[in-house]
């Protein structure tokens, strides 16, 4: 019987990026790992999520040289903590790594939902579907037949917000994306009703209006800039924006422009509302009692964006930042089939 | 007995402006008055209110060449209808003239509170209270013991907007204003805790950090742009903007520089609500309910900046543009003892 592996890998950031991040930003390296102290167990990560908001992080949330952090699961594999048993899985924010010693204060052990697998709790049921979410129904405040409008609609957000949209009653659903492909996905399998390539055609604006010719009540807002200038443009009177990130605004290196047309807020009675779903972890459980049983019925699926293996997850999260993912993007790290190691016997320390 | 006047003075507009208006865009005339038909009534103006709105009328929503329109007090003095008796204070629409025919369907008669002027319905508890009134509860929902930002807050909708915060217990009230006379009475008279003058000093961003040095909570914009600007910096998490309008912007002919900040709205959670008082009529109920016993009580008075006489009501606007008013602007025609004609006997057509 081995005992569990004493060191993890990591991903670390080795300078603060110019614009767009490149892979030579981060290092992989291997660490070791502290034993586990009273209350504290190890976790060997089955799955990463990488975020656009970790391209902020990077900028100086982030620590440079120390492992870099970020939604994950995993499974407890060596346990000094009655709250974690060994086989457990478990949500927690010691992502970027191959193992991890993680607080049982910290974490979450995962609820066994039939017909829901694990990893829907970094999608529809994680970070990204409480996003869309809260955006939709504590800052919009969807009602009924609203007209939604999803930028980068193929994305992690995008693509729940569009089913979560639907599931919550909306009419008409429209979302923009930046290829043909991701166009056709959103019409094909994600459920908009309409969806245009805002990197062709005549302009946001005019597309905006032929996909949703009679305004639009909601929109949510990933992106910022244009966009945000062109729902304004579109929004119809009491219309309401929830605004949850500016992808295009973290590479940017200055603010961007801000919409042009800012005074509709006031001619059309419209609402912009800035969140941060850390601020709204309390909508977790709404979300599941709502989610799940729509998951298990089948009637909505989880659409993980997956990259398989630990080393390539600079590349999944550089892709992210590129909008090559269509659905949430995750790394996969291989580890399905692990099995905790029998009766393990940590040596149990005392956290400080 | 004098049969009322058959004429009617009023302002018309000749031209639409570039930029800030002038005299020579109003012309006075004299117009005939058409007689009253059944549910009509031939209205004395007694008080017109003059407002920032206006500026955008003239841009296109007023008619060249025709009277103007704005709220106005007068008194029935020739009666077509059950529902407006001579004699009676009605509220209408039909301001920039010294008499109006009005409907009996579009008009107010006022409620007679003890120790209430009419006037005040032109104030207080008129357009520009109900705006500060809607902007504080309805849209910023206004929390005890909230720091409170207020731009041109010695103007009609800012010297209000102090007040009923005061009254609605908000914490800390901060105002900005163009002048050092005006800085002087919001703290000595209006109820103001703290007050700069943004045409002086380091910058609105130093001022306004220094006059709420832990951030405010609420900001009741009537100006946008650079104040707006300083506001979303000085916001606290989970700030709440009103936005009623911008003067500012009424007289540039082009949109003004938005917020370089707008993406703190995501970071600092805050909502940003333009709206209208327009849309929100069933609020003066509520208003009224809640003022009018601190009016007659005497713990707030209207503070209303009269211009004396008909013919001065084009100064009057182009003051109150220029932000010369200190409390809500408004043109007294100077028809206080005005008696209505004893047994009128008017001859009464149908309406078409």
């Amino acid at each position: 019987m081995n005992a569990p592996a004493r060191t993890t890998r990591a991903f670390t950031q080795r300078r603060r990026p110019r614009g767009m991040p490149v892979p030579e930003d981060f290092a992989e390296v291997e660490l070791p790992l502290v034993p586990p102290a009273a209350g504290q167990a190890v976790v060997e990560n089955l799955w990463l999520s990488v975020d656009p908001y970790m391209r902020e992080c990077m900028d100086g949330d982030w620590e440079l040289h120390a492992p870099l952090e970020g939604r994950s699961i995993g499974r407890v594999v060596e346990s000094c903590s009655a709250e974690l048993p060994v086989g457990a899985l478990v949500f927690h924010r010691e992502g970027w790594r191959t193992r991890a010693v993680v607080n049982a204060a910290e974490v979450r052990v995962l609820p066994r939902y039939e017909g829901v697998a694990p990893q829907s709790f970094l999608g529809l049921l994680g970070g990204t579907g409480l996003t869309a979410y809260v955006a939709l129904t504590r800052i919009a405040r969807l009602r009924a037949g609203d007209t939604v409008y999803v930028s980068a609609a193929a994305g992690g957000v995008g693509t729940a917000a569009g089913r979560l949209a639907r599931l919550l009653g909306a009419g008409r659903i429209v979302g923009s994306a930046g290829s043909a492909a991701k166009v056709r996905l959103l019409t094909e399998e994600l459920g908009y009703d309409a969806a245009f390539d805002h990197r062709a055609g005549p302009g946001l604006s005019g597309q905006l209006e032929r996909a949703a010719p009679e305004g639009i009540d909601v929109y949510v807002d990933n992106v910022g800039g244009a966009h945000l200038e062109a729902a304004i443009g579109a929004m119809r009177e009491h219309g309401r924006i929830a605004w949850c990130g500016a992808v295009a605004q973290y590479n940017a290196g200055s603010a961007p422009a801000a919409p042009r047309n800012l005074f509709d807020l006031v001619e059309k009675s419209i609402r912009l509302e800035g969140f941060l779903v850390s601020r709204h972890g309390d909508a977790q459980v709404e979300l599941e009692e709502f989610l799940v049983p729509h998951l298990r019925s089948g009637r909505v699926t989880d659409r993980l964006h997956v990259t398989e293996g630990f080393e390539r997850t600079v590349d999944a999260f550089l892709g992210m930042l590129r909008g090559e993912n269509t659905g949430k993007a995750v790394v996969r790290l291989g580890h399905d089939a692990l099995e905790p190691s029998a009766d393990p016997e940590p040596s149990c320390g005392h956290t400080s």
